[in-house]
């Protein structure tokens, strides 16, 4: 086989290049290692910046999301039993994100990519990446007890934190960078009306909570853990009595409970990976970086990291001009810090640290304090939270 | 003897409280562990907020001030070679802070006390504060081999971090709170022109340094040294030669270096006392609370602590009312918090942590680029630096 651009990884970085390469006449093979339903059923984020929205239509696949996507103008802060919101039209002059599951957005680019009859080979088995540092890189899978071969231009790697991608490239040409967080985030998924019409992030002497949402009756909801709990031990009802520990009398009296459809613990970690290129294979969204997911910026990066890479490939073939592809990696990397940076700090200020001394802790309640005061100290808050425009810092 | 208010420390807090008490009839005796001159050696800030400037001129003491102190209306930060000015002014809407050094704020006070023909006793030995859980306080300390014994209705405790106020406050009273940062300030003092007209803080990758000046024509530069470095070892030309690694070449076109007149290493800390009233006794200042000099808080602090308690004492003869006194502690901490975080977080904006992973120095580049880059970030520094309004969050 032979295509273009051999992407590897059908999560929503991966499907979103497709589309976006399809549109432009752009030939790409998707390599799967699970199966579709098995990615469906990955619960992660619900929360897209205006660039991750325009990105979708750019893709032609905005339709559903127009149509289904909550607008959120804002979001609460509980802190110790003290609520304030952050209004972010107001603070960053107009600008909103929009609640729409990664399932949701992840289901409609597997449809459009379906219904385009494009390549998506599911399960494919021992995926290798060959030659990248050469002009003529290859890919390997084994499939239904057979080795098959793509011979490609290009490798995207969108295959996670755990793929093979980053994996392959030489440790020689690789720096990597991370943290990883002393607690981690128990999340409930259920069928209930949720109970803020906006997100509540709550940082409580108990610890961190969000009360977050899919729909209007679907809810996601979170409580801060250490790392040691066990999913086991939790069940339905010790979850729903500690989150209302953590919420106040206001939400306590609106807060609908019911089953869990989903329960996992995530541990929490900051990490990236310098460079995102190497040769002809580039990381894009988790292959090459991960974030809390605090600030909400996993999905969102992935999408611009995705169209930096889009728009470099698309000037490769277009123009015969290198320049976008041998960019990609830097312009990619600057906004990937800032956001990680944001991501850290708005980690840092929520969460209860169990080792830090009792000063930091007053510290970060000061800090709050100054936030919930300060225009300008809100207003980063709410600029970072939407996300930082494309041309910052230009 | 008798007195109506018992100020121990005739530091810039001790003494600035006794002037106010002073205009406003109010008699005071200040007593003082050191010498006059031993007061006026130790270098300390130099830069006064807007707050602090209002507070001498209330005082009656900002003649001098207003003459020689020398209003800056930005500093420039210096990052790993490339400069950027925070111009608060612009930032802040008009505000602006002076370089005076805290020598010369402390000898214009310790003059118009003089002046006025008040009672400071210097070189008072083992001074104790007795009863100040009763309405009858009393001070007792030795003097030319005689014990002295003065009776008041309230003790000022201004005698900094290492004072007998605090450490004779009932040890179930009292709550403090303390981080030691994991390194020094290596000062030097020199008659030199300052290299720059503002000062400029350095964050370079063989850590932090400060252009500071108290004249235009006397220079004070810090270098960020480990805790075990000993001042013994640290040559003029050392520190020299060390400053000019850490500055960019337009700096060390401008630096003109000269013999030290002083050169000290200081340890940096944050710490904070609650409460900072105990019966008919106050902390204020350095007696109570710590912050690492970055943010140029210490002294201007100390300044709004007399300001609060200066206005409750006055309540209490004038209007018979101990609103003012029972307040104190509350008002003063909120703003105290308020600093401590500023003063804590620019710390850690602008050193490097020993310790810290590598991931944090790349959160801490990725945070000086959002400042440097976004107004709303630059907003939040300006308007922290120059002080926050005495009004703030109320």
């Amino acid at each position: 086989m032979r295509t273009q651009v051999a992407i590897i990884g059908a999560g929503p970085s991966g499907l979103l290049l497709g589309q976006l390469l399809h549109k432009a006449g752009i030939d790409a093979i998707i390599l799967e290692r699970q199966t579709g339903d098995y990615v469906l059923g990955r619960i992660r984020a619900g929360i897209l910046e205006q660039v991750c929205i325009d990105l979708m239509d750019e893709a032609g696949v905005g339709e559903r999301m127009h149509k289904e996507g909550l607008v959120h103008g804002g979001f609460d802060l509980l802190v110790d039993g003290h609520r304030h919101r952050v209004d972010m039209n107001q603070l960053t002059g107009g600008k909103n994100v929009m609640v729409y599951g990664q399932t949701e957005l992840t289901r409609d680019l597997m449809d459009a990519r379906a219904a385009a009859g494009l390549t998506t080979v599911y399960e494919a088995a021992n995926v290798k990446v060959h030659d990248f540092d050469t002009q003529n890189p290859r890919v390997t899978y084994e499939k239904d007890g057979q080795t098959h071969t793509i011979e490609c231009d290009f490798i995207a790697g969108c295959d996670g934190f755990h793929g093979v991608c980053r994996a392959s490239a030489p440790r020689s040409a690789i720096k990597e960078y991370e943290k990883v967080y002393p607690f981690g985030w128990l999340g409930l998924l259920s069928d209930t009306p949720p109970v803020h019409d906006e997100l509540i992030y709550v940082n409580s002497p108990r610890g961190f909570a969000l009360c977050s949402q899919r729909s209007m009756t679907r809810s996601r909801y979170y409580l801060q853990v250490p790392l040691t709990d066990k999913i086991e031990a939790w069940t339905d009802d010790a979850f729903w009595q500690e989150l209302r520990l953590r919420l106040d009398d206001e939400a306590n009296a609106k807060l609908v409970t019911g089953p869990s459809i989903e329960k996992s613990i995530a541990p929490l970690r900051s990490f990236v990976t310098e460079p995102l290129r190497f040769g002809r294979m580039f990381l894009a969204g988790d292959a090459g970086h991960i974030v809390p997911p605090t600030g909400a910026k996993g999905l969102n990066l992935a999408a611009t990291d995705v169209k930096y890479l889009f728009n470099g490939i698309r000037e490769y073939y277009e123009e015969k001009s290198e320049a976008g592809i041998d960019r990609y990696s830097e312009l990619a990397l600057k906004r990937i810090w800032r956001a990680e940076r944001f991501s850290w700090w708005f980690t840092q200020l929520m969460h209860k640290f169990p080792d830090d001394g009792e000063i930091v802790g007053k510290f970060q309640r000061a800090e709050l304090d100054y936030l919930m005061h300060s225009e300008n100290g809100a207003r980063t808050v709410a600029e970072n939270y939407v996300g930082l425009p494309l041309d910052f810092g230009q």
